[in-house]
């Protein structure tokens, strides 16, 4: 019998400073609670909820964040954890996912530093991918673009395979601003969000065809690779040599099977605080307060803090954040650089 | 022999909520290091140098500023202290300082909450000011008015007296816009800063002249007052019972004798955030710093940071102060309204 669940892959890499100083690298940007109650990670684990279909997750990641992953995987007695012994981009950690699963189960990667605002949407599309991935196809989430956003790759959308999925006629790396308004208002482009299905087998022979170095040493690292509880981890000298690439750049821009099915599900990769102000939405005036705050004559004006108080008068459009010895004040535009800052480059 | 030195009589009073979080109740604007590296009160003080022709200093202060006032006196052996035992606005603690003075003795009324740039036009100001006070005259300092400030009362300057020296016409109240905008337009105005000259004698005269009542109840409070060492505790009881009046409206809009001199001496009374900016300067895009701070892509932007780093990107004319628990964030225009916040007005 064929396996009909969806297996998540929960990716954890990377330690993001776009977020700074709320995300840092010891408390990166998955692992805190920047829209609702729950951890980004923890949303992106209970979005994949056993009832609708899905099986218990594997999650990539690091040592550094290990710690991280087991304390909010919550005891999950199902969930496997497969330990990176060093970093090597997603086409690696991906293909240690893969080579840990049958090759007919089908794969949904995950990244776990998103935002989804609409949960029952993201389950559909699941679904679907997941249809098409059962039929062999390389699946994208193409995400429906709302803004001529130049920070994301896009996919264009080719012929129709069924009534949810197309091919993929074309991967556009980031655009500058004029082609992404020509994007957004042709509306056959999609943003790509970095969410995959396949199924396993599928990804590693496509991953042998386009780049069989890292399929053979990814294969070795896991047949080197030693269990610990509901952890593997890989060898780490056989996967030390494999090459940093992205799923994207190895494999889906290759292949000849890639597909896409189209997701309005309220994504955001909260990638600078502009985007998490977004997310969270706001007062009657724009305004989003996290902590101890007063607010005069101010609109669209983000606080987050960790304990001071915030007075904040007479501003627009700004983000003020208190995190330990560390005070943030930016522009919604100057989000942009914050990664650039400092204190973010020297944590 | 006529007393020739001029008795500087020095005013802390009030609390201030405009510069918080920075002032507080606590650790009040005179008793800062505000502008440069003395506080502003250790500056009214080197102003008022024994070697330009000052006496030792009387400094007039209630019971919860003594302690600062006596760290920043610094030793200063013939220095005297009046300590209000309650708060009675400017007539009653000036009539303290006049009764405790000879009759003939010149005095100069200075406010330790202001910053004066120029000190040689200060104390040349203070000259020809004691001169007219010689003659009898009550004499204000007119400061001659840069912008139509709406915040300050304006002196109306009448017939001259001598080189340096004119009769006030008017005294005029704080004025809306658009008369502040003719005042300035018209160049007969200047600014009441609050500094004033005059014969100890003369003062008190005037006071009972116009106001009798406060006249007799200072006269009992230093009668029945007892000196401490360098302090001189004037009775409760009696100065209880005077009426809170400011100087200006008790004697100087009463008297015939009014005089003012004009003097342009880089003052600022440091009103809020907006004037400290202006007193501090800044560097070439505007930007003035105390503190850690990294500024990108700023111009005229305000940093005081008692401890954490303060990143700000890509603001104009904002103000950010970060002291203890507290962090305000404000235009430079929504610096008139600090002084109105719940962490002001609750401290």
């Amino acid at each position: 019998m064929t396996d009909q669940q969806i297996h998540p892959v929960i990716l954890c890499g990377g330690s993001g400073t776009r977020l700074w100083p709320r995300s840092r690298a010891v408390r990166p940007k998955p692992f805190l609670p920047l829209v609702g109650e729950q951890t980004l990670f923890e949303q992106t684990v209970a979005r994949c909820d056993r009832d609708a279909g899905f099986a218990a997750p594997i999650v990539v990641t690091g040592t550094a964040h290990l710690e991280h992953v087991e304390a909010q995987l919550a005891g999950d007695r199902e969930a496997r954890v497969i330990v990176e012994p060093s970093a090597r981009n997603t086409a690696a950690a991906i293909a240690l996912a893969a080579l840990r699963l049958p090759a007919d189960a089908v794969m949904l990667v995950c990244p776990s530093d998103h935002h989804i605002a609409d949960c029952a949407a993201f389950q559909a599309a699941a679904r679907a991918a997941a249809e098409l991935a059962r039929q062999g196809w390389l699946v994208s989430f193409g995400i429906a673009a709302t803004a001529p956003e130049t920070g994301f790759g896009y996919l264009e959308q080719g012929e129709a395979i069924d009534a949810t999925g197309f091919k993929v006629a074309r991967f556009v790396e980031k655009p500058d601003r004029t082609r992404a308004e020509q994007f957004l208002a042709s509306g056959g482009y999609a943003w790509n969000g970095g969410i995959f299905a396949f199924r396993a087998g599928t990804f590693l022979d496509e991953l042998a065809a386009h780049r069989p170095e890292i399929a053979a040493h990814a294969r070795a690292a896991v047949a080197k690779g030693r269990e610990q509880g509901a952890e593997f981890h890989p060898d780490a000298a056989e996967f030390a040599q494999i090459a940093s690439e992205s799923v994207d750049y190895a494999v889906m821009e290759n292949t000849a099977r890639a597909a896409m099915v189209s997701a309005q599900m309220g994504w955001s990769d909260i990638g600078n605080w502009e985007a998490l102000h977004t997310a969270r939405g706001g007062d009657d005036h724009g305004n989003t307060v996290i902590g101890n705050a007063e607010l005069v004559d101010c609109r669209n004006v983000l606080v987050e803090s960790d304990g001071p108080r915030v007075s904040v008068i007479g501003l627009d459009n700004v983000v003020v954040v208190v995190d330990g010895d560390d005070v943030l004040v930016t522009t919604r535009a100057g989000a942009q650089l914050v990664g650039k800052l400092g204190g973010a480059v020297n944590q």
